[in-house]
């Protein structure tokens, strides 16, 4: 069996066993799987017998009479060398072990007993993810590793050393209307490590752009040329984390890794031409650009949106981003100047230029008319819109202002679906009860209608920023600048 | 009349009078001082006539048969000079300019108003703030631009050229404990400026730091004489905006501003020793630290939190941030195990070192007893504590992990209620409704318990980072480091 192929039962088995199900966390496991539709069976099995969520439990793995290709291990770390005999015995194909307290404990023991747990594994044919590890989300065979997560399957791809932060950018990236093929959490990779994973999604079809979160590597030269491999294919972004002294230290003892220091992971990352990030937000501000923003042609853009600290802001941080904001010519002013008419003529400011900010047209179809001109003009290869969803706008009260984000969206919306060029939203600034809900709600209505939403005017300069380097390297790669076009 | 006597009026005005309340904007001036408990009485002013929010409604300021020290002025700007020159006959001592539509629009119509009023102010010996600025908020008097600021005073004063962040960074700010003595917008500085205020906060006893949005200034050295004295005196956050191409063009058409380029900035600030920061959110985190946190002894941390993904990142940004994580000794670790005790017995992960986790310890007394040994053990001058307020810890359902956030955050409050030493908290990663109600009702558990409280790791590492440069430099220059004091 091939390691692609031996890998395939961790992502499509047709039939998943919890071991340890007894726990609140195997109960939760079990859940998982339920909650998803998981297309194959599910068992449960713990020593404690009885029934989990209305299944039987049996009181080994070898007592199931289907055959079972998964099993996901949630018992005792002493346990685990007697559960993967069990497994051996059954003619298991893989196991995803929640089971933490090996090597990434520091001691001896633990060392030792990852070990013994790994040699038992080989020689049986079986293979590990983890231990200490939440396991895999796959929606197209509804296997999960959290009840809340999309069924709906898309084309962005997750490795994650950390079970927690996995978890975190699954929730975070589907807020903004990211769906995955597949996501992974990996722990000590014993055995499967980032690099088989990487490999795997290079060839999966439908994979489009893969995201990691790595703590260390064990083989930094394989990973480092695979990495350059499959960059070459498709976009991947990567976290690298625990670089600092402290932090290899604390990675150690977290899932186990060697961490390596900043200098050489800040080089072999650029050497590969993966596209860095810092954080966890960071990372999923990637998923929503590959997932949704056109490609611009160039770096020209239009900045519109609401208040004269934040366009103040916006343009600061895009014009350190490395975008160029061209003076909106008289001309088009002068239309614009037409487009706000008698709004022009109250107590209130407007800002009629490139940021262009006129918050204070009451309107829905002026804001519309007025960004749809912005959108025509020649000198522009995207928009960025902003809004900061407080109201610090502050006259209007809460249902004028929930009004007014109303106009603005749906112009932005309009907008969008009009025009050939690159838009992107910024809904921002959330403080209130309120806000949040409101964000929540015209983030969806944007997403769902195709626009990338960002959540803050820094991270979402420096998101574009990293996403046209790629463009402009693959351009640049390809011999020609002028049509890069969509991963 | 000096300088700072003259300002008085816009701070500690007596009675007040918005001209132009029949609009939206005079309306929410009006219904603002009154919900603001402002000691002085309200006046309506407005050719409309009739009443506004129970107040008769005056034609004209010189119709007001008590004087008026402070005119909110919300008319349109072609209806100003009349407005000036009426106060100016009434003995009005200063006037709050809402009204926008002078010089930046960038008009030579609109430099010329500028100049006009600003002229006929001057002759008549009356002071003018704005024009196209939001005001003063003055909770000890009952003047304000929002009706939702806290009516509490504080110690903390703002200065912002833009309404709408000014507006902003208070919500923000109170939602985490910082009350201000002062807060004042002033747009496009034709007569008050950002200095003059800068020397009137400097000389106030009821202000121990100060804050400035600045998009640009009009006189540069005397600006940078007076940030560099005011700064040997209170800690000055200054956030400069407009210092690229753009943004300064964009700063001209927000508030007239000449916004200045990056490099002037950059050494004028550090040659202040004013503190800079980079966004609105950056800025309230110094306010955050300037009225909470203890001053540490030195820069080496314990840390302590949830999730060894977000442990190893947090090792990682303070440690970038120039903070040390000491190793835990074998014989704390030992002690620690034993609080553990069969907790360790589980499935699930933890990690016994600096970082410390012990998510999986789930008792309240457990992370109290964990937490309290690290604050006895002698080789740390502060702790940082953090938690993901999302449940990416997951299989604890919302009322385990409620509970468990409980048991967190109460062993912080205990812990830095016991302890002389600095201890902060940062409760993060907001996703759901229930992560964002449960994080503003810990947040101000914490703050209300004299805690410090961060939203996002790396800001809190760069907060705190700020924070210790300051005093460091403050003791330096003291010839001393032993024992830095609380400004």
């Amino acid at each position: 069996m091939s390691r692609t192929d031996s890998l395939q039962s961790i992502f499509d088995p047709k039939s998943v066993a919890v071991a340890g199900a007894g726990s609140a966390i195997g109960q939760a496991f079990v859940a998982c799987q339920l909650d998803s539709g998981f297309k194959g069976k599910v068992y449960a099995v713990s020593t404690q017998g009885g029934e989990v969520l209305g299944l039987h439990v049996y009181s080994s793995i070898q007592d199931i009479a289907e055959p079972i290709d998964l099993v996901i291990a949630c018992v005792p770390a002493r346990s685990s060398p007697d559960l993967i005999k069990d497994c051996v015995a059954k003619g298991v194909k893989a196991v995803s072990f929640f089971t933490a307290g090996f090597s990434e404990v520091g001691t001896e023991e633990g060392r030792q007993l990852e070990e013994k747990v790994l040699g038992l594994a080989r020689t049986g044919g079986l293979r590990i993810l983890g231990p200490n590890c939440v396991g895999v989300y796959h929606p197209r065979v509804g296997l999960s590793f959290s009840s809340d997560f999309p069924r709906e399957s898309g084309r962005a791809a997750l490795i994650c050393q950390s079970g927690g932060n996995a978890i975190y950018m699954v929730r975070a990236a589907a807020q903004r209307g990211v769906r995955f093929s597949k996501a992974v959490s990996y722990g000590n990779a014993s055995d499967i490590d980032e690099t088989e994973l990487l490999e795997y999604l290079a060839q999966d079809a439908d994979t489009d752009m893969v995201a990691a979160y790595i703590e260390g590597v064990k083989d930094g030269r394989r990973f480092h040329r695979t990495l350059k491999e499959v960059s070459a294919v498709k976009p991947v972004v990567i976290l690298k984390c625990g670089n600092t002294g402290a932090g290899s230290r604390a990675a150690a003892s977290h899932t186990g890794s060697l961490a390596g220091s900043e200098q050489v992971w800040d080089r072999l990352l650029q050497q590969s031409h993966a596209i860095r990030v810092y954080d966890t937000d960071e990372l999923v501000d990637m998923l929503v650009a590959f997932s949704y923003l056109r490609v611009p042609q160039g770096r020209r853009i239009g900045v519109f949106g609401a208040g004269g600290g934040f366009s103040v802001m916006t343009t600061d941080e895009y014009s350190a981003a490395g975008f160029v904001l061209p003076e909106i010519p008289e001309r088009l002013q002068d239309e614009i100047r037409r487009d706000i008419g008698d709004f022009l003529n109250t107590d209130a400011g407007f800002i009629l230029g490139n940021p262009l900010d006129v918050t204070n047209l009451y309107t829905k179809e002026g804001q519309y008319r007025v960004l749809s001109r912005l959108a025509a003009w020649g000198d522009l290869d995207l928009l960025v819109t902003q809004f900061s969803v407080n109201n610090s706008g502050w006259p209007y009260q809460d249902s004028g202002y929930s009004a007014w984000t109303d106009f603005f969206t749906d112009a932005v919306i309009r907008v969008h679906g009009e025009t050939a060029k690159p838009v992107a939203i910024i809904i921002h600034a959330v403080l209130t009860a309120w806000d949040f809900h409101r964000a929540l709600e015209l983030r969806q209505k944007c997403w769902q209608a195709g626009l990338p939403v960002f959540r803050n005017i820094s991270s979402a300069a420096r998101a574009m920023d990293r996403f046209l380097l790629y463009h402009e390297r693959r351009a640049a790669m390809a011999g020609t600048r002028s049509s890069p076009s969509n991963p």
